[in-house]
């Protein structure tokens, strides 16, 4: 097999590049390890930023999105049991965010490729990528039982922190940068609608917690728990009187029960490898990076990436100049790590250590206390968070 | 002997806090325990936020710092082998800062203080507080080989860090806030006019440096070292080499050198008791908080809880209400805690903790490179450096 770009990975970074070429009129082919329906199905993200929002449009990929997503123009903070709403269109001169799930954002990609009839393989199983430094990097993986080759000008992971593009970039080369978090979430979907109409990040003497929601009718709760937690030490009733408490302010407020239809335990992880790219080889999304959920920025980081990839490849086609592919790595890691402090610093400002002092706790109380007085602090959370401009 | 208030320490808050309650007709007492070529030789900050500067003028004290004090209207951080200004004006509608030595301030102090003939008595060392939970608390001090008491309406506590007055505040109802840091300053006065004309605060990989001055020909360089350091460990010559590794950027920059005429090491603490009133006992300063000096917040800090306590004193006297009194410690502790974040970031944005990660040394580049880029993260720095209004 032969084709332009090949990618590896059929996740939101991957799809969405793959209709970004294809508008251009760039070929390429998908490769995907698991069935459509795995895929379709996987439980992530579920926070749209502003220009995430607009590149899905732009590309053709927002109908839905537009007709179901549910814009948000704010967050709520909770602390010290006081709440406190941050602003965004006003603290940001009009930007907001969409509350439209990942895997909904990956089922209208799909379905895109599938009618435009572009090459989109799943249980395509990818074992490596030769010949990064050579004009031809072919990518070796198995499907329908047969071993195949998929001989590429360019090649592209987009196949997750798992995967196995990131190893195209030699040892010797790769750096990488890493940190890992005391605590896990205790992730919950429950068939109850949203008890607020937007999200609740909630700072408590007994953890962080945080109420979000997949639609009108189906609610997503979190909660800080420690590593290693196991699910099935929590049952339905402790999970709601855990919440109750960390989400408990002054004043009238009522966390909605309803039955839980998933449970499931989500590790944090801060990681960054760098460079992005070696020969023709270019790493996106979780490839490349991870940062913790708190601050909504993994799928959104994985969508700026391919976005500027997209651009650097429709101009080296349109131009034969590739100044925009050599300037991708340090064009997407200097977002990345802002990205990256900005997870771990919403992380580390909401959640327990389990370690911490009453000097830090008092220290989170002071910054959130910061943001709820001061327009400053306010703006500098809702610019981070509605996302920074791509490229 | 009996007066209104009576003050414990003759540093920049005592005596501050005995100019402003001179000027409303309030009789006090301050109490010095070391004699006055001491109090005046004692090199602390140097970094006047603007509200300290107004408070210093429209109490009579503001005449030789507006002489000889120097406006400055940014900083520069370092960091990367790269320089970026934060105008500060530009940042935060007109504010500046002043750098006039606190040693200066005190000075200034004590000469009006004697002019207008008020008490201040010089090496008067006080043994303890009684009756802070009584009408009349009394200070019991030693001057002149003799054992006095002084009996008060309220007494005030600005003995710094290492005073007694703090213990007026019973163990069962005080609580202490504290974090340790594993680094100190070295730093140096030197002979030689200042290299520039504003702070240059840098991160290197080799630890944090800062380049401040006292006037037009005396310069105060910091350079971050080991706790434990020792000054004789550190020759001139090595200090000057190892700053220049820590100044250096791409392009042109010239640290200058000179004859260093005194080289001490800083420790680093972050400290807050709280409450900061027991009784009729008010703790100011240093008696009830401490930072790290990155953010030159120690003595503004001070200075702030002084303005607050003489305005509730005021109060007290003009009408009789203890309201303002009443609220002295959650007034000043809110503005505390927000200094006490503030200097913590600043310190560990700036300065390299032996045990730090890569991933982290990345994050604190992230920081600074946001501050560098975006207005919002820069006017955050530059609002709270400026200081907050007080109260």
């Amino acid at each position: 097999m032969r084709t332009t770009v090949g990618i590896v990975g059929g996740g939101p970074a991957g799809l969405l590049l793959a209709r970004l070429l294809h508008n251009a009129g760039i070929d390429c082919v998908v490769l995907e390890s698991r069935d459509r329906s795995y895929v379709e199905g996987r439980q992530r993200a579920g926070i749209l930023e502003q220009g995430t929002v607009e590149v899905l449009r732009e590309c053709g990929a927002g109908a839905r999105m537009d007709r179901e997503g549910l814009v948000h123009e704010g967050i709520e903070l909770r602390f010290d049991r006081r709440a406190h709403r941050v602003d965004f269109p006003a603290l940001t001169g009009g930007r907001t965010v969409m509350v439209y799930a990942q895997t909904e954002v990956v089922k209208d990609l799909i379905a895109l490729r599938l009618a435009d009839n572009a090459p989109l393989l799943f249980e395509a199983r990818v074992s490596g990528i030769s010949g990064a430094d050579t004009d031809q990097p072919v990518v070796h993986f198995t499907h329908q039982g047969r071993e195949h080759t998929l001989t590429c000008d360019y090649v592209v992971g987009c196949d997750g922190f798992h995967g196995v593009a990131r190893a195209a970039v030699p040892e010797a080369v790769r750096r990488t940068y890493e940190r890992t978090y005391p605590y896990s979430w205790l992730g919950v979907l429950a068939d109850v609608p949203p008890s607020c109409d937007e999200l609740i990040y909630a700072h408590s003497p007994r953890g962080f917690a945080l109420h979000s929601m997949r639609s009108r009718t189906v609610s997503r709760l979190y909660l800080q728990v420690p590593n290693g937690a196991d699910p099935a030490d929590w049952p339905d009733e402790r999970v709601w009187d855990e919440l109750d408490q960390r989400f408990a302010v002054d004043g009238d407020w009522t966390l909605e029960r309803g039955p839980i239809t998933a449970k499931s335990v989500l590790p944090m992880r801060s990681f960054v490898t760098e460079p992005m790219r070696y020969g023709r080889v270019f790493l996106a999304g979780d490839a490349a990076h991870i940062v913790p959920p708190t601050g909504a920025k993994g799928l959104n980081l994985a969508v700026a990436d391919v976005v500027v990839l997209a651009r650097a490849l429709v101009h080296r086609y349109a131009t034969g100049a590739t100044d925009l592919l050599d300037a991708y790595s340090d064009t997407c890691l200097r977002r990345v790590w802002r990205a990256e402090h900005f997870s771990y610093s919403m992380t580390t400002t909401l959640h327990t250590d389990p370690e911490q002092s009453e000097f830090d706790t008092r220290l989170q109380l002071a910054q959130l206390d910061r943001i709820a007085s001061a327009t400053t602090a306010a703006a500098e959370l809702a610019e981070n968070y509605t996302g920074l401009p791509i490229g």
